[in-house]
This record gives C-alpha cells, structure tokens and sequence, in this order.
C-alpha cells in the first residue's frame, strides 16, 4: 500500500510500505477512505530529528473494515467506521471514567508500531473498544463533519467541556486554526453567549463568527490582552480555550482570564515549564486543565447533530488531496495556505 | 497598643503602636481576643529582607467589636466575631461567586494600611461583609476551634472543594502542618474513604489519623511517590490536597496524581514557574487548581460542625501564649517544637 512517512523536519514522503495485516485477534484492518493533516502534525514538521527510518504520520480517518480478528464483536467487513486519535479497549476503569487517552490497554496511531492515518490501510488495535459505526454511505456528504470526530471536534469540545462552558461563562478562545473553531463551535453548542476568538487570518476568524464567536480579536501578546480585557470591562472571561500549544498561547490565556476561571488546553504543549505562581494562577485562583482529549468518549454525543445536520464541524476543511499529495498538503498548511487539507486515499 | 512587627527574616517584635481608629464609615475597630500564628508567617520569617519599618503581622483573629463606623450594620458593640484572612464587602460579584479573596472592594490584613491580627486591637475594612458574629462567649472552649475558621479550617476546606473530593475519589495530602490535617478533616468530611497522608511529623500524623487520614506516608521525593503509588495499586489518587508551597511538593502532587485527576494547592507556591506540560499535567488530563482560600464562603457551612463540636480543628493548636511571646512562638513553629500557637493577647 501507499503511506506517509516524516523523515525530518519537512520531509514528507508517500511510499510503498507492507499492507498491514491482523497481529491480534482483538485487532481490525480498515481501508482508509478518508484521512487529514492535523495542525498538530505541523509540529514534527518544523522540529523533527532526521532519521533513516521515516515515522508514519497521520491519526484521524474515516474507514471501510476489511477484516477483523475473532474477538471483535459488534462490526463487521464493509462497515464504515470513524476512529478516534487515540485506540482504546473502551471497558477498562479509565475508558468508564471517560479518559480513553489514558486506557490501559491503549496507545496512539503511527506509534509503538501502528502504522499512520495517511494511508490506504490501517491495522486497528482493540476495534471493538476503538472504532464508531457510521451510519453513512462511502459517498455521504456528511464524511468531512465526520471525520472532525476522529479529533479536531472532540479535541475543542473537550476543551469547553474541561472548562465547564455554560450559558452563564464568558468564553475566549485562543487559536484560529481548526481545532480553535472547533472550540468556538463547541462553546456555542454548550450555550456561551459571548465567545471572543483571537486569531488573525480573517478567513479562518470569519468562520470562527459562523461558528459562533461574538468577537475577534487579532492582536497578539500584551496588545490582544489589553484588548481582550476592554472587551471584558477589565476582568477577562470566565474561561479561557487554549488551542495553539506555544508559550505565548498560554501567556495570554494568563492574561485574559477572570479571577476564579478557568484555562482549558487542548494545544499541545510546546514548552514544559510555565508560570503557576501567586502572580498567575495561583492568585487569583485559576484552575488549569485539559489534556489530549479522550475523543471516543464525545463521538457518541456529537454524532447526531453531525448526522441531522445541526452543525458543520467540516467546514474546516478547505482543500482536497490524493494521498501522493500529502507532501504538498504539509506545505499548504504550514504556509497558511489551507486551514486543514482533506485526504482522499 | 501593642502589636507584633517583623523587621526582616527572623526578626520578630512585639511593640508600642498607635491605637487603630475608624477612618471610613465602614470600618469597625476590633479588640482581639485570640490570634495566632501561621505556618505561611514561617515564609517572611525565613526571607524577609530587612527594613527599618517594620513590617504588621497576623491575619486571624476572633475578637469583640469595640467601635463600629456609621455604614455597618448587623453588628453591636460587644459582638464575638470572627474575621476570616481576607477582608471583603461580600456583596460584589466576586463575592457573590464565593470569591471574596478577588473582592473588588477587599483586601488582606498586614498590608495597605490595615494592620495585622497578632496585636491588641485591629481596624477591620469593609466591618460587614468580613466579620461574622459567633454565638459563644470570651471564655467558650470553643475558641481555639472556632478561630480556625479565620483561615486554617477554611484553607483546607478550599482545597478538597475545589479538588471536588467526594465518596467516590481517594485523596493524598501533602504536608503535615494545620493546613494539611484541615484538608484531611475536610476531605473526611466530604466524603472520602481513602486518604493518605504524606508527613514526617509522627505527633502530627498521628492527629492527622484521628482527624480521618486512613494511610500516613512519611516517605518525600521520589520515595514517597512510589509508596504512594503502591499504596494505589499503581496509578495514584483522584485527588491531591497540596498544602506546603514548596516545589518539592508540588513535584510529589504531579508523581501521585492518577490520570484525570486534580491537585488542588493551597500552600502558598514559593515558586513561579512549574512543569505544566505534557509529562506532567497536559498528557494525563490532569486539572490543576486552588489559591488563597475564600474563607468567608465557607464559614457558614463549617460553623454549625464546630458549634455542635462535630468536628475539633482546635486541636491544631499546640501551644498558647501572651502576646509578648509571640516572637518565641515564631521560633516554635520554625523549629517544628509547635504546630500552632494560639495567642492570647
């Protein structure tokens, strides 16, 4: 089969690699039928080591089963599946809490030997625990919206949910890539009446306003602060959505948040050390969450407003690409070309 | 009057100083009746940078209403009150959300203007929102237990609350002091049947155990976690009440919090920056939160328990003195012979 592979910093390669076959009988083999580049991608992008043997990237897809090993139960070949980006038996203590990132029988694609979402094939470790049967055809208009299931759309509403976003918090959302607008989306969805996103690409902001958002705000660091503060008579909102990862993300979400909120992060963190002191958190005390979101845990309760047409978490995708593209849909994204590039095996 | 004045680290002195009076109409001048000394007084007294002014010290107190200014009403001359370690309107918004240390009107004792507790007599801002009478006399048994509601009981109190302990969540203290076994007796309290108690001090542990802890660990560092973690079949508690400051202790909440879980801090960070990122908090969706404690909210809800001696948080004070030998008292503290003492002024 065909798959991707990072091979350093902004070494992006589609190549022939062996088609995945069953290791486990709790395992499932899914032909990809739709897959995409994630902004969180982006980061080995810019910072990965070279090495003679590429990673397999990709971690969100949309797939048809083509086996499945004798445990698996409750799926069978030819259904199409979405999956979310971390695998997951689904039964064990943590999976019941609803922290499928933490399972004790999961891992994370394109890792430990599972190969990448940018493919034609995946091998699936606990399927039955892992995969979510669409009702959907192959050809449905829906597969966009679906496949935000798999991450960006779970990712921001686990930050609103983290966040406890109700119709009496004010919101501001940090980030206006997709997983920023899945965060608007998501905190209109809950019920937040005022929602103010900082972002700067007026295209992407645009339809973080279709989304939901009240306000926008494209000034960045103390200026975006300071504006953010006007918009809030002075005290910032009552929670704040961090969807970037770098340490100027999270130094205005410090900024813009009210005394006693709360600081949900869904961007990956690109810095360990950070402040949490008397004069940050601690002070005013600020309750700091969030985390890889446990998707599988949402895709049950965003599933249906997708199917019913309620929301159009899709429209995150701006641009459509064959697998051989993927390279160039590395580079679109990184150069803001493209918002989130759809892939189509 | 006299009143107790630190002129840098180690410096402790009680002195002649004016008498307090009213300046605003809704102030209230206090003659203290009990005070005593806390274990965040421990960190000027270690680094304190010397001063020809001294600076006031104390910041609990019941005492009995001496003067009231024009605008304060709910109170007479005579009142028992207790004044909870921020002083506060309680009638802003933040107020309203049970956030009286981010009062838009408050402010804290020792500071600004307002002088401190481990004196004779104090001025008390904002007379009506801050004290709240006591139904019990100058001589109940009960002051020692009563006073603990100014702040150590309230501290402790924050911090399981905040962590939402319950009967469904295992819970790990760190820190032996009065804040620490608060947030045993109040994660008891709550609910919680399992609470490990990280400590080194055995007469301190010991009253930690009658106050519910079920487990003492007097191991620190690495060591401890991993008793910890034994302690838990591996995976560390829901929840943990930090209740040192130090950052040895906030790595110990970071090594035995179980995935998903809370660290709730209400020892005061001697640090600023912090691991936050994705081997510390972020990867396992652990929440962060905490802060100096508003007291105020909860002195409602814990006043009846030590009215109708349900519970005995007095039995954190170890020792009582004169007001003169408050200087010693410091001393006592830092050398670990008191785990708080009571003032009698």
């Amino acid at each position: 089969m065909r798959a991707t592979f990072m091979y350093g910093a902004g070494d992006v390669r589609v190549e022939n690699a062996p088609d995945p076959a069953l290791q486990q009988p709790t395992d499932a083999i899914v032909r990809i039928v739709r897959s995409c580049i994630c902004g969180s991608d982006l980061h080995p992008y810019h910072n990965l080591p070279v090495s003679e043997q590429g990673t397999p990237m990709g971690h969100e897809f949309i797939g048809e089963v083509e086996e499945l090993g004798s445990e698996v139960s409750g799926l069978k070949r030819g259904d199409l599946v979405v999956a979310p980006f971390a695998w997951a038996d689904n039964t064990c203590d943590f999976c019941r809490e609803g922290l499928q990132t933490s399972c004790r029988n999961g891992g994370f694609w394109a890792a430990g030997g599972i190969g990448g979402a940018q493919a034609e094939a995946i091998r699936v470790p606990q399927a039955q625990g892992t995969l979510v049967k669409l009702p959907a055809g192959e050809d449905s208009a829906l597969l966009p919206s679906l496949l935000t299931l798999s991450d960006v759309y779970g990712t921001g509403y686990h930050a609103a949910k983290k966040a406890n976003v109700n119709p009496r918090t004010t919101v501001t959302v940090i980030g206006d890539g997709a997983v920023g607008l899945m965060a608007v989306l998501s905190a209109k969805q809950l019920g937040a009446e005022r929602i103010i996103l900082m972002g700067r690409h007026k295209d992407r902001t645009d339809l973080g306003r279709d989304f939901g958002a009240t306000d926008v705000v494209p000034e960045r660091g103390q200026e975006g602060i300071e504006r953010v503060r006007e918009l809030t008579g002075g005290d910032g909102t009552h929670t704040v959505l961090e969807a970037v990862g770098y340490m100027s993300a999270y130094e205005m979400a410090v900024g813009v948040i009210r005394p006693g909120g709360v600081i949900s992060r869904v961007g990956v963190p690109q810095y360990e050390e950070a402040p949490i002191g008397i004069l940050s958190l601690f002070g005013p005390n600020i309750t700091l969450t969030g985390g890889p979101a446990p998707v599988r845990a949402y895709i049950d309760e965003l599933l249906p407003g997708v199917l019913e047409g309620k929301v159009e978490p899709g429209r995150v995708f701006d641009r459509t690409m064959s697998l051989d593209e993927v390279p160039d849909g590395y580079r679109a994204m990184d150069q803001r070309e493209s918002l989130k590039v759809l892939v189509r095996p």
